[in-house]
């Protein structure tokens, strides 16, 4: 039963609503670490790719991998369940957007070759990179295995809301505590967006922890189910988890905000609200190195019965390592992705990741209702 | 007097503004149970058709019974009184914009047939479907029992606020309890949006409460009167009421959101805000089976003196059956409303209603403004 | 010295924020009571037409007395300046955008004529109707005898801000006790929007207090000074005032509240809020009756260094009575105002002013955002 | 570690968000003082020019200080780095929106001409007024003496965020203490943005504080970043350091709130915040003596790897005096700055600035939604 005052409703908090404040230190950009630890593995950048079709494949892997960060593959996608992806991405980046999920319906319903799922990770071996796969949670004790065998650095698995306790009839639940010792690579779990679920799942042995339901640029789940949480809030509960755990087991987990971010802004207030790292679908489907082509979609956009999002036009900007590492001309925040987090630490006065995540933050209008002449500038009055 | 700090002023919350939150549990969405116990009477899913003359005539109602929800046919509309109501809807449906409200006072005007009160019942009877009818305040003493006679399995109250207490030197006051002990079916009334108003009805021995003012697409209540509350709060406030009551008499009444909802997000928030089910009316209208075509107007419309609502244009977007259950390739979440509430159930945990009303809800910001991303992808920005 | 935590900053609120939430009763629309009781006279309507030039002539005071409200003239404008105010009119009617604001600084620097304030009020009073001017405070004590002994019923003197202590080494400081002294007539002084200034103007023994600064149609005092309080705070704050002040002396003074409202529901919530009656401009500026044939414009704009505010064109939308008491057509709450205001005290339970200051409010947000539905059927979406 | 339930989340405020309230007193406009005092110089008008390159050069500077406030010419913009920035101007003025970036990436790769620095102060003390000129950290210590040999009345050091205490391995850190000893002028610094900072920056013996990090209209910090805090909060907090640094030294440093304002509106709540004066850059921008003929760019904007802001069209709207002084006959707050600062003063009752620094202030919602009337007449509606 609510209270009837319902004054138990918290508020929770999105990018557009809050603001970094500079302390009583700066630093040189090019003096702070922006290292990420996952496993026993560390990252020059904190910045993952999204396991999206739209995004990841063999190739932009490796380009991912050459640049420091990681990319995840997702092994349900058009990867593994086509031998020659290529045409039917063709398909997809050409369907009017009145066919379009349908069609999305239809090219998921092939199914899944096993025999790809290593051949794509040996591929990105080959490249030299780290390589990252993904699964749902029904799939992941089948497909973590091969990827694994085939020479997996990370498995991730993912779905809209994964907890440790699933019900269900149809299906045993997964125990990551298990998948860990089989698989041997460091597990990252996701996706989860507060404390007490994000703590049982750290409580499972697992690596690290993907947060943001809901959030996307390619996702729709709170209108169509009215289930999300902003990633603000979100990653500030899930890292308090961390630490949480942290202190009375000894073991650090990363969190990794999964999601709905677009500029350098969005991502040092990921970090500031106490991730590890990012993991961003839109910024990277910009890329010329993305298999979408400037187009991008949800994995819940072809599912049979209740899609959820659509195939969003986000145009080809610029290679991915402009886009991480500029220079750039564009003003607007979306390239140079890493430079604005170098200058954001400067500016903020953080040595490094966990300095960052203790800066200060404040809630604060959104930056397109600050300021008539902001607005005159921008054509908005 | 009114505290000069105005502190007192409580806020109050829309659908916009709220989000749900996963919890340690996910469950399958086929493994919940998503009943509506109203009165004596079980409903396979917990949806109702509002009373308006765009969404329910015989025809619609026996739809929506087979499809396990129940239409609640309006006494006082032009399906009694015209004999042929499809000549006069072909004239709404026509009218341009201009002439539309003066055509809808004028086609009110016409008076009511007592005959066809219980034509309209035998028809949706005969037709194998639970009958629901509708009255205001005034004349429910009169048309409740016709109705009651020809077999109507509900009946129901209904003005745009209805107390247990109404001050008129006109007519008398109407005794619920009277009313209920007459007619000897279950009983809904509303609409209510307060914890003591509800109290007070619940008292008179109703058993579903009707909840929502001035919420809905057709309706500007707020707007010419100022009266209004956000339906989360509304649902709240009357559901602690509900609880409440249920302690103290060990009856149980149905709270039953009414209006102002248009996709599933919205719905599963009534729910989690403690509704049992949900009234709608735009969503219905869209359907192939509704006598509005694509058309809607709300009850309040043809107030001779001063109307308040228009017709709206909502479009033919499928069959009731694909409304209710798709599947569809839209993902606006407009579609597929069942599948929308067990999906969201599943991944907040919620075995059936009764838990879905305890699941974490937040005060989030509107979906329109979170992530720079969202709104690219929406052309928005 | 501010907080340095600002947490000092109280939140004030305005129309679109809030919502009238129904109680346990609700009242025959018909059995309400809504006169106004003004120093020693009874208006049959609490409504008020502001003294804008385009809005109140004599012709215009003459329709509203008839109707039960009362116009105030303004004896600064052009009905005093100019012999023949029609011709005037007629050039602020044609002037293109561009030109009008230099147009209306021309018009308004004509010198006043001391023999049209008896001219106008006689017209007036030849008509049937309560009469009542309004002067700035500098013009106060000069024009306020002429007006009284011409027969004036009520004197109102009223700037954008209007204290009772101002410091000017020009001018000596107007005694409102000493101006009602001379008078004799019921004085109505504003504007204000605060606590403590409502109470000294009160002890001055002034009979009504008009409340607003910055909020209405044809003013933009709040972006050119940054000063303005929203109406419902500040009707809230003056009220209570009033409140306090009847408590310690027995004496009542009337809250109006003055401009921002364009809807029957901001009507309804200024009388929620805590006023007497309201004085309105835009809508009133709508009518046949309104010397501005559909154009509005402030008493601020024409000042020769700073002009606040400019002429709006609002329309001609009907005559006087069916702004006022309908019937009407339109569905958006800008005619049918009284019907409105008995309408909304029904429901909400009100028997008359006195009670209706008492009705339950929320904080809510704006009937803009409430809802897809809504939107959608708004044309929004 | 955050707390999870960020209840320790402090909200911020800018412009649009507050309002200034009339309290019991009331001045004429003509008995307001308005002077600013700036280290052992004294201003008419509290109104600098920020440091940026479509805003001030020596004629501007001129101009400026002939109408009583005081222009800061940028040491490391056009004007030091070109003999003739008229050519190079032209090419700003006349440069496609695509390659607007790109070319002040390249016209700002052009190394300082440091003869330039005495000539352009010069040229200033020739036309008769006070000059001021602005370094970044880095160069300070060396232009600055070269600019207070040539005559420069006040020195300014401003990067995005300054702080007392900078981390660099590459220089050493400037000592500002060590400046102003070394200059002899007044040293204004900025920016900053919180309390703790600003006392440590005042703790150096600097007279002025420049207040702002991300509220101008030229800047996209907040997006690109994420870091800013609105201007309101911002001089809150800096204006409450200054008070407590008076309490404990007795020596009083001037709060310039700098940026993010365009109306007078904003003009007055900055000096309610408790700012002593302001600097303003688009405002300026829009004056017939602005160097950018009608375009604005920040200094950050041609930076080379990561551009933050653009140039933005402002227009030509009159002279600096009519901005400054009026007359005018545009109603939008743009002109007549220190017109609508008096009146303000005037409404609210402030004798000088002290006294404005203390007026009321509420949270109120935007004037852009208070209000259907209001929209009406925007043409919002």
């Amino acid at each position: 039963m609510r209270d009837s005052t319902y004054s138990g409703l918290k508020r929770a908090y999105g990018y557009d609503e809050v603001a970094l404040v500079p302390g009583a230190i700066t630093i040189n950009p090019d003096q702070v670490d922006i290292t990420l630890a996952l496993g026993d593995k560390t990252l020059e950048i904190p910045f993952l790719a999204s396991a999206m079709d739209g995004v990841v494949d063999s190739r932009f892997a490796i380009a991912m991998g050459r640049l420091g960060g990681l990319a995840v593959l997702n092994l349900e996608g058009v990867q593994t369940r086509y031998e020659d992806p290529r045409t039917v991405l063709d398909q997809v980046v050409e369907a009017s957007p009145g066919e379009i999920t349908s069609l999305l319906q239809r090219i998921y319903s092939e199914p899944i070759k096993e025999r790809l799922i290593g051949e794509r990770i040996r591929e990105i071996k080959a490249g030299g990179a780290l390589a990252a796969a993904s699964a749902t949670p029904t799939t992941a004790l089948h497909f973590g295995p091969l990827a694994a065998e085939a020479g997996a650095d990370f498995f991730v698995v993912q779905s809209t809301v994964t907890t440790a306790r699933h019900v269900s009839r149809t299906y045993p639940l997964l125990s990551f505590t298990e998948l860990r010792q089989i698989l041997r690579v460091p597990l990252l779990v996701g996706n989860c967006v507060s404390y007490a679920p994000a703590l049982e799942l750290m409580d499972t042995g697992i690596d690290g922890l993907l947060v943001g339901v809901g959030p996307g640029a390619a996702c729709t789940s709170r209108q169509v189910l009215g289930v999300g949480v902003p990633q603000v809030t979100a990653t500030i509960s899930c890292a308090a988890a961390r630490d949480h755990y942290f202190k009375s087991s000894g073991r650090y987990v990363a969190i990794i905000t999964d999601g709905g971010m677009s500029t350098g802004g969005d991502i040092c207030k990921s970090i500031a609200s106490g991730a590890d790292g990012v993991m961003l679908g839109s910024p990277f489907a910009q890329s010329q190195e993305a298999p979408g082509r400037g187009f991008h979609w949800g994995m819940a956009t072809p599912h049979p019965a209740l899609p959820r999002g659509t195939r969003i036009r986000v145009g080809v900007r610029g290679t991915l390592e402009q886009i991480l590492f500029g220079p750039t001309s564009l003003t607007d925040g979306t390239q140079n992705l890493v430079g604005a987090l170098r200058i954001s630490m400067g500016m903020l006065g953080a040595r490094n990741i966990k300095e960052m995540q203790q800066v200060d933050m404040v809630i604060a209008p959104s930056i397109r209702t600050e300021g008539k002449a902001y607005q005159i500038a921008q054509g908005l009055v």
